[in-house]
């Protein structure tokens, strides 16, 4: 396999379409026509190993390195217009195993509506992968993470669970599990979302996409926000989790906050909009709940029930550890 | 060192000035105001090791990352504006090491006047670099790498030489030769180069960047342009060149041409605008020469003085191999 192969296999998955541009796939840059006076751009790149569960393929790894960058834009009202893909492939690697990667990548960008506009392609030790995204959003003001205001409702976005229970139980007891294996294998973003933070921007104080867990999620939002985020519900999750939690709360709060990559959104919404951002979510036929509000406080971080929660997070380097740990 | 120690690490490093802009560093994703009416964006990737020279620390190998992105976007006649960094970092790392990255990375983005917006840390078991870069153009025809027409006038960019040495001499012989290590340390893009193609774009015909090798870019410009490039003259080359070659004519034009990196541009002209180009790239000291002439042919390819050249490239599976063996 020489690079020149690499390169032409992977050409095969490229856009060919052309809207205004003059730059074709395997160029050394492509152009892009911007469609708004804003652009929302974010890059992800992943170590292989890292994402793999033991039911993912690389078709599915292709997805999932996909929908991370996506949602990103998606959680800052940008749609994702053109992702550029750039790979490290291990000189075990056959044409077939870029083949699986890149129909991964490839079906991902149809499912998002989203061009795959071009790449590049490395020869390494281990597999990695990185996607930059861009997008366009019309709205004048994206949401930042740490906007959220005392009285703004918190809506989550998405369905929870079946990463939790990959999270805290593990791979051999998640793998016995087909609700769990197929929620997991190839989590999508809600590009609708984009729709409603891109309309109601103004009334939307604050956003971030949901990666790295929901806990983490909110902690990160109530920090950056200065701000406590108070929970009287939980988000959305999956009927099957009561089953297997034998309808413990304490099981199916800890396994809904604690996951990752479910790629939801965590919104706080001006209270005096929420109904109208509410009705269109609904519209829209968003997954979503209004979990809580945030409030003005001493030192912020998350409660539910009036019980600070543990908010745990993947880190890279550490793997699962206690996030107020470190900040 | 924890995800936190790396992220909070690298967000020194990043823009916080804000030119319209909602969403600082740190956030999911960045928001961009388009400059102009097309944008120019691209992606490149490495494996640390590969592009370490003995010579080259970390922050040399951050410039480099940002220097082959930025040159990509050059070479089609646009500005860099941002660039997104997606990074692995071994265990073995400190944090030092990701300071000495950055540090480059940042360098490199105030030479080139290019903001670094934002970028993603993982954990990898080899050290990888993943650049995109996005970048303005007024011009609504961005030269693609295969509109080279009859009669065309081949211009290079760029100074050669020290690459090529490095390649076919290798690393021991290199490194005693300071000519050598100054200029491929820090390879430079030409960013005057943007100004010149934007500004004459119905006149050039196709540019390519010079990053795998000047006779590599010559061959897939003429493969692309379904025509043959046929040299008179070598490009500008470092006159130390000529003593450590003895002034073999054989030996200086094998290391002009088979270097890599060197992050120059080869451009086809409109002979009827000649004038005008070089007039402009003289006005902004751009090192240049017109080194041959594009002919229609039956079998594309490239001649010096009327001999086939040998197409060398680097194939980052094989390493140095004969390009004609894979078109």
């Amino acid at each position: 396999m020489s690079e020149e192969d690499v390169v032409l296999r992977v050409m095969k998955y490229l856009s060919k379409q052309s809207f205004g541009e003059r730059l074709g796939p395997g160029d050394d840059a492509r152009d892009i026509v911007p469609r708004s006076h804003r652009l929302i751009v974010s890059i992800d790149g992943y170590s292989v190993e890292s994402v793999k569960l033991p039911w993912r393929d690389l078709s599915d790894i292709g997805w999932c390195s996909v929908t991370s960058a996506v949602s990103d834009v998606v959680s800052k009202g940008g749609f994702p217009y053109g992702v550029l893909v750039s790979i490290g492939i291990p000189r075990s690697w056959s044409l077939s195993d870029v083949d699986e990667l890149y129909r991964g990548i490839s079906e991902a960008c149809s499912f998002y509506n989203c061009r795959l506009l071009g790449g590049d392609t490395n020869s390494a030790a281990e597999a990695w992968i990185s996607v930059a995204a861009i997008g366009f959003t019309s709205n004048a003001y994206p949401p930042s993470r740490g906007g959220a205001l005392d009285g703004d409702a918190l809506i989550v976005v998405g369905t929870y669970g079946p990463q939790g229970v990959v999270a805290i139980d593990g791979f051999r007891a998640s793998s016995e599990l087909k609700w769990v294996v197929e929620a997991t294998k190839r989590p999508r973003a809600i590009i609708d979302v984009a729709t409603v933070i891109s309309r109601w921007s103004r009334a939307i104080h604050a956003s971030m996409d949901v990666s790295d867990g929901l806990s983490y999620t909110l902690y990160i939002m109530s920090v950056s926000s200065s701000r406590c985020i108070e929970l009287s519900d939980l988000p959305l999750y999956v009927k099957e989790l009561e089953e297997y939690c034998g309808r413990s709360t304490e099981c199916i709060a800890e396994r809904v906050l604690n996951g990752g990559e479910e790629y939801g959104v965590a919104i706080a919404v001006d209270s005096r909009h929420l109904n109208r951002v509410l009705k269109e979510m609904d519209a829209m036929k968003i997954p979503f709940r209004t979990v809580g509000v945030v409030r003005n406080c001493d030192k912020p971080g998350v409660t539910y029930k009036g019980m600070s929660i543990k908010v745990r997070r993947w880190d890279q380097f550490y793997g699962w550890r206690d996030a107020k740990d470190t900040y």
